[in-house]
């Protein structure tokens, strides 16, 4: 029986996941992963934490749990599977089954032969074509070599000037380890919002949080250039003319996946620019598989192709390739929903499915809902969080659910993510049985709250609107009565301070007599989270008013300024 | 229009919920609350935190989430509703549409109309018909009452002894509390483990850390006699004759609801013994709903009727009994699965859906799995848990799935119950899109990787044991190699001490001639977690062995003595 040669092309993430998985289901099979860094399995999602020095030694990001390096000794000896680390790979010859390479430090050339071959070249990051680029002092977060740079800097530059181009999930992530690690840090986003998976509401939360903790955070404008004196970064000129001084420029601004060698072999590509695979991540040629940020993956909720290039999502693709390459098409990858999640200081922001944006973006009528609640019982020392749950009109199916906050976003995004996977609507959720117990989270589990609020909504007992939406009726000109039913003791402590009239829910059926007498008269009610407020709109509406709305997440949700 | 009477029995969860969801639905309605006891809406999963003084104040077991006590005036200012403490009712006159309720502290009674009644009489604890259960110290923690008392007398008793009779949920988390406050304490449960709703391989892990904490967990022996002197608690002897000497004695051998009402008004009781409703939570009375302990519920997965007193669900159950006492039968409460965590000292133990054990008893063939793990990497300070999946050997859908240890097992429950709830097989949780970053779980989710291994098992790729079913096969004296195949550190570090031999996995395809002649002799391979024991399980199956076996979860799944 002749041995089965796999190579595998990339040896970050996807690339030792499928080499690995390959061997264990085939020990006879010659297994030779090529990777053009000079590290192996490299934990590319802790550089943050590498940089900012909470992950104090190196080797961590490149151990195993046991503590051993994964070196080419530890992958040939544990994992039977002979990886050349340094060695490029230039080419592939499809007709010939070869892929030709190149020793980085040598330039020594060879060819290796395959039966199937796994591509794993990943991607990088995206550079704007701007002046002054490649000045000393400028640089990206995508390479361990990156975060040695980007680690001694910060070192170096202690109390200087940091400038983050890109709001993104890398973007916020890196502004909170240059603030740890002691620079002054300016996110620079041209988008109108960072964290662009999150609808604003919730992103204007993270951005408060972010400014709160010392970070400074410009939306709607992006960098023209990059300044610079004797070769060295000395500030940015922004779009709009200003221009921020600083010794350290980070481009944040996302990758693109690496497709050259695929592109060259005439694979065929998607139209996001990704490798195009099947669900077997078969590419083209039958006898080539491609996984992790290289290839196009199909989103599950709205059957559209997208990158998706997350630590997580190459593993799995890569367990499925290795498979594949190995037993043929018996593994399936099911795409993406879009699940993610990061660490901004204190708080923690999440998502999974779609966001309202993309959702409208692809067609689907769809409700939401806002719930601001503590995470777990008050006794308890809870914190609070903030979510937003998107949900398909016609059919009640849970689409998208975000969290944001400094309490525990981190189960309830996973909860709903396995939700969404589920294909749960909101009524299934609103009775879903959770784990609780009062450490744990509330007692009705504030997803579970979320879907309350949102079938409210849907059959038509709660009028809610964002704060954003109530936001925008008070810009434009309107004046509906602002209604907080707070009690006065925390009307005292913080306010909108937008002449709102305080009248506490307990007081409401009593003092009916001192709102408008019309009662079509536009009145918005609210309390620090909206339940109160919601409780207000019912008792309003029996009363007769018609034009109730309850501002959902209540002022724990608004991202505005208030008073006090 | 005549307003609607709602007369809800039971101040505590499903109560409360019950009334308030009936007075928004119908700000019309008449709601009117008996509540026996003298407080209402207790958070009475907080107690075991109120008796160790993490909760400092009485006052935040009451409060809602803005600090106010739902007190009588609480409910008829926010809520619209009626509430009557220190009322018991008597009696339901199902013809006459009545309620008879009497005042606890004046004797005055009365009559009360319904055209809807909702019971919510919840449950009480049961007490052991042992002799000395009358004692002064002998007490259960099921009321505000008997947690002031509780707390008081923990407070009085410092470095004194305490023994808990029954080792379920509240029995270990009043263990932790009164330790917390400073008792000596002892868990006896007469069952063989430990909190009953995980598998044993799991409850054992927790026992031992229950010991590591410092407090005495007795396992399979009884409670025959408290003993006291002078009226008050003296000590307990045990069913095999031993006598432990103690100050207190808590009795938390579970709880029976509380029906007594409700089968004098002949309602329908189901076989277990609480109310019997439809899906409506409607009882055997059209005019007659109840939510909440006393209620019997359907197990989802099972379909049979069980009792499942939790406050989270008395919540949900109370939710849908309200809004269909004013609506009509609008609202569905689809019954549970089971999800359910507590706090043990610095572990937590959660499971969702069927245990093996209850899987079986319903007579479903499963296969099981075990997974050990860090919850995060290891690089951000991760903590180890263990996990066990519980899936239908027939159509790969998970059943259960339990999870216990230091780390975050919160997550990991949480996420599960919703993929049991959403009928997902091992297939779908081994491609979820779960979120990611370091801080959050691993790049390969915990659950998502016990899923791999369950499906490896299915597939007949991995060949696992419990570590359970491995001291098993010792005991029967079978004398399989016990093949370590981690690194010399680890093992120097700690080991089994069972007369193993030492492979490193990374030496193992160099070393196959140390290993029996005999392809046929059995061998247990494993490691810490035993990932490299299933590596290793491949390599000796391609060198033809053919009597390999993993033992899952490695040596952090091994609850017995080790060696260092």
């Amino acid at each position: 029986m002749s041995r089965k040669r796999i190579v595998v092309i990339g040896g970050t993430a996807a690339g030792p996941k499928a080499a690995a998985r390959a061997k264990r289901l085939d020990e006879n099979a010659e297994v030779t992963l090529l990777q053009k860094a000079p590290n192996l399995s490299m934990a590319s999602c802790g550089y943050p934490y590498y940089v900012a020095g909470s992950v104090k030694e190196r080797d961590m990001l490149l151990c195993t749990p046991a503590g051993v390096v994964r070196d080419p000794a530890f992958f040939a000896g544990a994992k039977g599977v002979a990886a050349l680390t340094g060695t490029e790979v230039t080419a592939i010859d499809r007709a010939a089954h070869t892929v030709a390479w190149k020793r980085t430090a040598t330039g020594e050339i060879g060819h290796l032969p395959y039966d199937k071959l796994i591509i794993a070249t990943g991607s990088s990051p995206k550079v704007p074509p701007i002046p002054g680029r490649e000045l000393a002092g400028v640089t990206t977060l995508a390479t361990l070599e990156d975060a040695d740079g980007l680690r001694e800097k910060a070192k170096a530059m202690q109390g200087g000037k940091a400038v983050i181009v890109g709001g993104g999930l890398i973007g916020m992530e890196t502004c909170e380890a240059l603030t740890d690690a002691g620079m002054a840090v300016t996110v620079v986003e041209a988008l109108p919002q960072i964290l662009g998976f999150l609808d604003p509401e919730l992103a204007l939360l993270v951005e408060n949080h972010a400014k709160a903790k010392g970070a400074a955070v410009l939306t709607g404008v992006g960098i023209s250039e990059i300044l610079g004196a004797n070769g060295a970064v000395t500030g940015v000129r922004l779009a709009d003319g200003r221009e921020l001084p600083c010794s350290l420029v980070v481009l944040a601004i996302g990758v693109a996946p690496n497709v050259a060698l695929a592109k060259a072999a005439g694979l065929e590509l998607g139209t996001t620019g990704g490798i195009k695979t099947d669900a077997h991540m078969r590419t083209s040629d039958p006898d080539i598989y491609a996984a992790g940020d290289c290839v196009e993956v199909t989103n599950r909720l709205t059957g559209k192709p997208m990158l998706a290039p997350y630590g997580d999502l190459a593993n799995l693709e890569g367990r499925v390739a290795g498979e594949n390459a190995v037993l043929g098409d018996t593994a399936t990858f099911p795409g993406t929903i879009g699940s993610g999640i990061c660490k901004v200081f204190d708080f923690a922001a999440g998502a999974t499915g779609l966001s309202e944006r993309r959702a409208r973006e692809a067609g689907i009528d769809v409700v939401t809902a806002l719930n601001a609640s503590p995470d777990i019982p008050g006794f308890m020392g809870a914190k609070p969080i903030v979510s937003k749950i998107v949900v398909e009109a016609a059919t009640g199916r849970i689409l998208g659910f975000a969290c944001v906050g400094a309490g525990n976003v981190n189960r309830q995004v996973a909860e709903m993510a396995m939700a969404i996977l589920g294909g749960l609507t909101v009524d299934d959720v609103s009775m879903a049985d959770l784990p609780y117990a009062p450490p744990y989270s509330l007692a009705i589990d504030h997803a579970i709250a979320t879907a309350h609020i949102v079938q409210n909504k849907l059959r038509g007992l709660m009028r809610g609107q964002s704060p954003l939406a109530v936001k925008d009726r008070l810009d434009n000109g309107e004046k509906p009565l602002l209604l907080d039913v707070r009690g006065p003791k925390e009307y005292e402590e913080m306010r909108l301070g937008l002449g709102e009239k305080l009248v506490p829910l307990g007081q409401l059926r009593k003092r009916l007599g001192e709102l408008p007498e019309d009662k079509h008269a536009p009145i918005v009610a609210y309390c620090k989270v909206s339940m109160r407020g919601y409780e207000a709109q019912r008792v309003l509406e029996a009363a007769g008013y018609d034009n109730v709305t309850v501002m959902e997440g209540g002022l724990a949700a608004w991202p505005f300024a208030r008073e006090k």
